[in-house]
């Protein structure tokens, strides 16, 4: 495991602010990891709306088809995250093990199980003692507080090397609304979800329906549009909690996702996602360059796409720049084998705003000195044009370095 | 560049008679190699059919379009490769230094340009100077003799730590034909094709169409079958070349690849093919484990072959191998991104004949040290058993070490 921090964490970690409606706590339960916290528990008052996106893994964890199925309440009262243990292939010991902490965190909080949603990150095969909660869940309800998120983002960690977290205060009506999110990575981590987990809350009065449309929507373009490793989890899980605290001080209740009053909400909220989502590509397991990858020009956005995850996945673009070479034959090798149209000699190739190959050559300009000095960059901006049409979209990756195989040619051991 | 051989590589290498009709010859052109051979010349008589299958990438190299151009007439009278520069991405230029290839290789041989099939492997996007090859030709075709197979395939590596030479005499007809074969890799492979280069070589009087219709059915479960990557290169070729010189020791003239005399050659072709692929994995870039996937109890055979490949080109999943972790938790992962019908609660795993999950959990018999001590093994089998139905596929891949990571992050440089 990791030890030290990515070079590309975030200079600044917001104050978090609290929000009206969510306790939160966390404790050592032992699951896997010493000497640190591994369970979160996050109470939420009577009333709050939840939404959540899922993995698209044919083989899901058991916490997620316990949240798929919670979701049609569209209410929640708790929310318990364990780091160390996905709970994922455990067969029905794992269904047992969902079910138990489930009884055992309504009992704490003292609500309905189909109110608790969970989420749990590590390694997958091995049964989840969910005994290990019993005590636990119960002192957390009881010490859970408003605040700290902090605290929170690091509970769930895994290979993470910082916690990740994400505020904003926007206007809904006249009222001030808040919107606190959290979220760890950093391997396994391809759309569609880009993150193992992450967790939104808001005071907010925004009906389950409506969340649920605007997360859907949010994530299009944040969390799969990030790819570690082109690897999806089984346990990726992306829930927003609105407790509607923000009505007592005269903030709307929203019905519905087109709601013009949302507009500056939806902005904030997209862009808590954004944020997010580029951390956890900041702390791509064993990461010293955040790339960014934009394709314009396709057929369509979706072409775009598929051309632009093709080089984000693609180990030897991610080779190649872990070494700090201009390698763009390979990005050239890459949307070739995207199968999606493109014509080689209409291709144009930048790195970091150099044009290293226009028309389907070799830029007649090109200095590979130049090049080569801007390579040395932690933010690498690849643009690909292929002159089709004006199909546009942007994903972000990391390089793929030798520390990533060390994290994970011995991550269990 | 790799500098020690792949602890991976055959132990034995076969000795490789003379195909009666093919000549070979290297040198040292100096392309971007010092103190080697970077370029082979095959020099083949009259009459002899040739077939082909290349790279699906859209951004397909210079000699790849020149091949499948020429590849209409059938015929061949030499094949030139070189090592170094793949002359893909290269723009006019590019098309403007195969035809000057072509040009000189003709004239050296005495044949139409037609005539003339041409390979380049090596770094993308950078200028081949075709008139490296002018006098260089010429003495090759006066040189060429009928055989040192192994010469010509050191002459046309490029990360390889071993040149990868295959060999079978068998009966067609009443006479024996020999085929020979040469293939070198050893990153950016994926299917379809999963070798950059390579090249079959027989005495058998086989016409092109028939020819062709053999190596388009045998590389379906051989070269097609292996990934190193998952990258897929611009300028994967694999020719074949059958002269028909065995037709004058009595060997039967064949027009249809349905012949039944051809029964016991297709077997000994196919042979060859994944005798050279498996060398193809055997030497991926960085590799120390062999890494055989099968996956029965599919649908069918392509789901079964598109959930082996997300096993094969999980980074998770190679990692893990090259920790010597039996990390099947992984194994589960990549089958459900896979898309394909998969139900977790059937799945069973094992590794080296092992089994480590059944029906959907850890299987009951499941002892970690006996595990662990079956992937210190230089050749690892996973086999996942999906009981759905009777589609079975198998593949091949390697490792995901430092060393590939090395390789790759500074291979220009």
């Amino acid at each position: 495991m990791s030890s030290s921090v990515s070079p590309l964490a975030p200079k600044h970690v917001p104050e978090m602010p609290v929000i009206a409606g969510v306790r939160l706590a966390t404790a050592e339960a032992g699951i896997r990891y010493k000497n640190r916290t591994d369970v979160l528990l996050a109470v939420m008052d009577k009333g709050t709306a939840v939404a959540g996106v899922f993995t698209k893994s044919k083989c899901p964890s058991a916490p997620v088809e316990w949240c798929r199925a919670k979701l049609k309440g569209g209410k929640a009262r708790a929310l318990v995250v364990n780091s160390g243990n996905a709970n994922a292939f455990t067969g029905k010991t794992g269904r047992a093990s969902t079910a138990l902490t489930a009884k055992i965190a309504a009992k704490a909080v003292g609500c309905s199980e189909s109110e608790i949603f969970l989420a749990s990150t590590g390694v997958i095969g091995e049964p989840l003692d969910a005994t290990k909660f019993d005590g636990v869940l119960g002192r957390l309800a009881e010490t859970a507080e408003p605040g700290d998120y902090l605290a929170a983002a690091k509970a769930i960690m895994t290979t993470d090397t910082f916690p990740k977290v994400a505020t904003a205060t926007v206007k809904l009506g006249k009222a001030k609304v808040t919107i606190n999110g959290m979220a760890k990575g950093a391997g396994m981590i391809a759309p569609d979800m880009a993150t193992m987990l992450s967790f939104i809350f808001t005071d907010a009065p925004i009906a389950p329906a409506a969340l649920q449309a605007l997360l859907k929507s949010g994530v299009e373009d944040t969390f799969n549009a990030v790819t570690i490793d082109g690897d999806t989890s089984t346990s990726d899980t992306l829930l927003a909690f609105a407790t509607g605290a923000a009505a007592e001080h005269g903030a709307p209740k929203i019905s519905r996702a087109s709601d013009p009053r949302l507009k500056a909400f939806v902005k904030a909220f997209n862009q808590i996602l954004a944020n997010l989502s580029e951390q956890v590509a900041r702390d791509g397991e064993g990461a010293r360059k955040l790339v960014e990858i934009t394709v314009e020009g396709a057929k369509t956005k979706a072409s775009a796409r598929k051309i632009a995850m093709s080089i984000a996945n693609s180990p030897l673009v991610k080779t190649a720049i872990a070494g700090e070479d201009a390698n763009w034959g390979r990005v050239v090798m890459a949307v070739g084998k995207a199968g999606e149209p493109a014509d080689r000699d209409k291709l144009s190739i930048s790195f970091n705003g150099i044009r290293v190959a226009k028309s389907g050559a070799r830029d007649p300009s090109y200095d590979e000195a130049q090049v080569s000095d801007a390579m040395k960059a932690p933010e690498i901006a690849i643009k690909v044009s292929l002159g089709l049409g004006r199909g546009r979209d942007r994903v972000l990756t990391c390089d793929l370095t030798k520390e990533y195989v060390a994290i994970n040619g011995d991550y269990r051991s």
